[in-house]
């Protein structure tokens, strides 16, 4: 019998090649992102999360023909209780049957066997469907046998994970750029000897070394593996370095836009041939209605501007190393 | 005005100390766990939530008078969807309205203002509810800005986090074990210069360095801080070594019972006075049914006798240091 699981890796980089961009929508629809006409209906959380889902479906609409991919934040839907968890279902739902690729931003980790709850939750082995999603953000800090139950069932099912792995927040480097001296207090499963190697690497370094070990049997036809790394648009440097460290990582890079990463910032993202990142954008685009540059324009529609701007900054990026 | 916020670690010490032990009943309620006459109403999502919700609410009944908090894990929730996150919001509210401690084991991460959203979800600031719980865990890999939104909500709400330190995995020491040189390649928050401190320190040690500064300003009356920590119990001398490191947080203690940690494993988890630790069990309170000692017990009888017999291993083990 022929497997026909496809490798999440190989279908978010042919849906990049398609849609000309290696781009991400952001859908961490705060309530105070709606506008106004929207939030008389969030009296109740029922209410609330239908305005927010309503919200996302338009949204979805009118980005599908320009992004590859939506990330879905799922802190603001938990906000709304569990009336906001079935709007995150159904927003990942909304998504997926909308040809976009669905990245479920929930950075979750634990042992194994609840980690293995977690994996059935978002990676679709759960038996009534759960919160279904093509690529899930999670943890490391716990080690190969908190992310294994995860890479088992990205192998089974066609998934993917984004490990984080250098943040975008200012004060990542408290731990992540803590420097190592090369020894490890611990035995360590012998398939991940490269954790101990290199004084003088940082925690974020040491991480990207997991990462590559974690996806190598996860590698598709693209060249990309199936396990990512989160790297965020704020850390150029840092991104450079861990770009030669990971080759066949695809880098999901949050920061771009609102926290203050540039176009020009992300270029070490990517490999030489211009793949290898996406690039999400939340606020930008979810509130761009909002802005002067995009005045008069529906939310939806403010959107797809907004999308169609990020969409052309990347390509002229990309074009940079063709 | 009188400030009427209690500090959570206050509470959390008088609930120990009532109910004279140290300990937390896991309700990691996996599908599998029920009894087999429960799981004739699993063939929906639906069904399956109000089974486990059910199946929650009796050992609540049960075992209240015994212990002094539940800790509830997120994962298993999630895996039945947003049905399932009904079910997670029914039993902290039940476990708070039984007047048990309310410990939501969560594990979340995130940078600054979704960290927000996320406090908000379970921390009692959230407009509708939501999951609200008494502590919380996270995961402190981002770094300070990460934490501080969690942090700011436990001050104001008199709640409290943990966050992970030395998980009970055996996996843990891959990332937590590795041996730091002493230096930071990034300029880190001046409050926080401890993470720089001591070359030949762990990344669990430099974690609790941070743990302490990040909780030293929620101390309570009892000498505890809001923030505590999780401190496995498979590894009393890394334990032994953190709770010198950390004594004013609290350690939540998983994996006693099943996952091989010992009452005597336990002792390094708590300070010369018998106190400063909670101790969870999970599978071998919820699963005691299944076992030959409680045969014959309905499912929460039995959750009530291993209760009962896990309290007195513990006052045995406290006794010993009193």
């Amino acid at each position: 019998m022929e497997n026909t699981v496809t490798n999440a890796a190989d279908r978010l980089t042919a849906a990049i090649k398609e849609k000309g961009a290696p781009c991400a929508v952001g859908l961490d629809t705060a309530l105070d992102f709606l506008p106004e006409e929207m939030t008389r209906a969030c009296d109740s959380a029922e209410g609330a999360a239908a305005a927010v889902a309503e919200f996302n479906y338009r949204v979805i609409e009118s980005v599908r023909g320009l992004a590859p991919a939506v990330k879905v934040q799922v802190a603001y839907y938990e906000a709304l209780g569990w009336q906001g968890m079935r709007a995150f279902a159904d927003t990942l739902k909304y998504a997926r049957e909308n040809g976009l690729i669905a990245i479920a931003d929930c950075k979750r980790n634990d042992i194994a066997s609840t980690a293995g709850a977690y994996a059935s939750a978002f990676l679709g082995g759960a038996a009534f469907g759960a919160f279904e999603c093509d690529f899930l953000t999670v943890n490391g800090y716990l080690g190969a046998d908190g992310i294994k139950p995860f890479t088992d069932e990205c192998a089974k099912r066609g998934k993917g994970v984004f490990v984080l792995c250098k943040t975008s927040n200012p004060g990542s480097g408290q731990l992540q750029d803590l420097k190592l001296d090369g020894t490890c207090a611990a035995p360590v499963p012998s398939n991940a000897a490269d954790s101990r190697r290199g004084g003088g690497r940082t925690l974020y370094e040491a991480m990207g070394g997991l990462i590559n070990e974690w996806g190598a049997g996860l590698v598709g036809q693209s060249g990309y593996s199936a396990v990512g790394a989160v790297v965020g648009a704020t850390h150029p440097a840092q991104a450079a370095v861990l770009r030669k460290l990971m080759p066949r990582a695809i880098f999901l890079v949050p920061g771009y836009g609102a926290q203050g990463g540039t176009a020009e910032g992300l270029r070490p993202c990517f490999n030489a041939d211009g793949t290898g990142a996406v690039v999400n954008s939340s606020r930008a685009i979810l509130c761009a209605y909002r802005s002067e540059k995009y005045k008069g324009m529906k939310y939806y529609e403010a959107a797809r501007a907004a999308t169609e701007d990020m969409v052309e900054d990347l390509r002229r990026l990309q074009g940079i190393d063709d």
